[in-house]
């Protein structure tokens, strides 16, 4: 699989296109949704994406985890910081996690080169 | 990953008469009531095959949920029905579930063009 | 843990007023998706709230599937109807999935004899 | 919650009679093939035994879990071995498996003063 | 089901006493780097308990939630700022998560009035 | 997506590598007990290999199938022994591991072939 992060970025965009044009009102709203969620609020953008990033990382969807990380990236939170939230979306998630691990670091990592 | 209709077809055929041919009794069974379990009954085939669609969703299963596709397509489920047990699906097991809703809209785009 | 209708319904009713009165606009939107997802669409209420309750089967969430039993069993869907949908959640999601159908099917019990 | 031997036992058998009694053909073969896996094969039943329990506990069902536990132990599967099967169950699972675990302990101290 | 605060933090601490004494070594490590995970690092304690709480709400482990919520309102967390992390925790999880969220927000009541 | 047991093991390790060398003490400790985990203790190293199998199949960890395929085959376990293993994993855990059934029939093809 490749995990480049300019073919991630063009797919999901192309697809959530099709979705949004497709005009189901429940899956709109929860598109929309979620870009509020993670909007300043009690809690500021950075902690949020850390909470994103775990939720997805203990539910093992390496799309979302990709997700959070280039958002995370893009909003100069730094390697170490995204790591700790890695380790504790281990342990809480237990070993299955670590295949997921896996794809987030080769995913910074082609963050990091590509800029 | 290809999304291709035919492709996932032809593996899924080819492994699942491997697998039946080691004659292992429980897994033999497991297939056939798989087979069973969406035959006409107190509920018809369309209702059962969302059924099957939906639980497929939100366990995030994207193989099961091609599978279901393409037998709710074969059965003549028009895609707005299609997409409104998708819209529940979503709903129900949130967020995470969107990745596979982009695989599911690719497929179901194969199912028609190849038509 | 008692299964009594009016109990769970009065719990639930308390405190979804105590999250509705908190005023996080993200949860109460999805409180209000949840609402309109299993409106009356392409697909028929009843057909919905199968969906909706086989979703919450194989995720093996007991009050999420007693109140699809409530509204599927005022909807005026037969037990054989809710079964075998019960029954496909059961292939799919495994026999982890039996505690689940033994609380279930008491709780039909419940609204069947309440009435 | 109540988590004794008796308890547990009575509640299992009269929901599974009532379940059986309903005659959905699906449902009464998972049951019957529930039975059939766990006999011995070319693996013992002592370690057919521990595979349902590590599955039941990374799955986090606790009615599954306690069911395996009550077998494990009148198998004469020594508390030593089950705590390791565990152990690999919370590593694997991680630590939301430690609520399981309490439980499952205390379920195992249960069948130890009730013999 | 009791979510009293003082009877959820018994048990807790009974059955982990028992768990320890165990002597499993795998068990004990897991329990070890429980502890060391959530203290201080790149992230703050009460970021990395946000983190524990929305991997835990996610994944749906009612006592994984409250501990979590008894830690975040001993760190002077406030409602709002668990509120944030508890929608978001909704969003990515999805409406299987409302059981939870209704339990957590009797649990930080139960927090808030024993004070 | 690749099935090939030297591919594979070259990712596994390439990134298992740079994991390690990030320095993270949870993430190294999670790593360590993962091996102890597995040693020879008061069950056999089969057993457990078994156990690691079985946890990895219901939670549909693909790549942790693989390992624990491959350790097993490395340790002399049979394919009726692995297979039986993963007939249970089917039956608990649903058909929705179906398709990670046939990912592992096709890799421990592979085992077999490359020796």
């Amino acid at each position: 699989m490749s995990n480049s992060v300019q073919e991630f970025n063009d797919y999901r965009a192309k697809m959530n296109d099709k979705i949004l044009a497709d005009n189901n009102k429940i899956i709109k709203r929860i598109f929309n949704l979620d870009t509020n969620a993670f909007a300043e609020g009690a809690l500021d953008v950075k902690t949020k994406e850390l909470l994103g990033l775990v939720a997805s990382t203990v539910l093992r969807c390496d799309d979302c985890v990709k997700y959070h990380l280039e958002t995370s990236y893009n909003l100069g939170l730094k390697k170490e910081e995204v790591v700790e939230a890695l380790g504790i979306a281990t342990l809480v998630g237990g070993t299955i996690v670590i295949p997921h691990l896996r794809r987030a670091y080769e995913f910074w990592d082609n963050l990091e080169s590509q800029s």
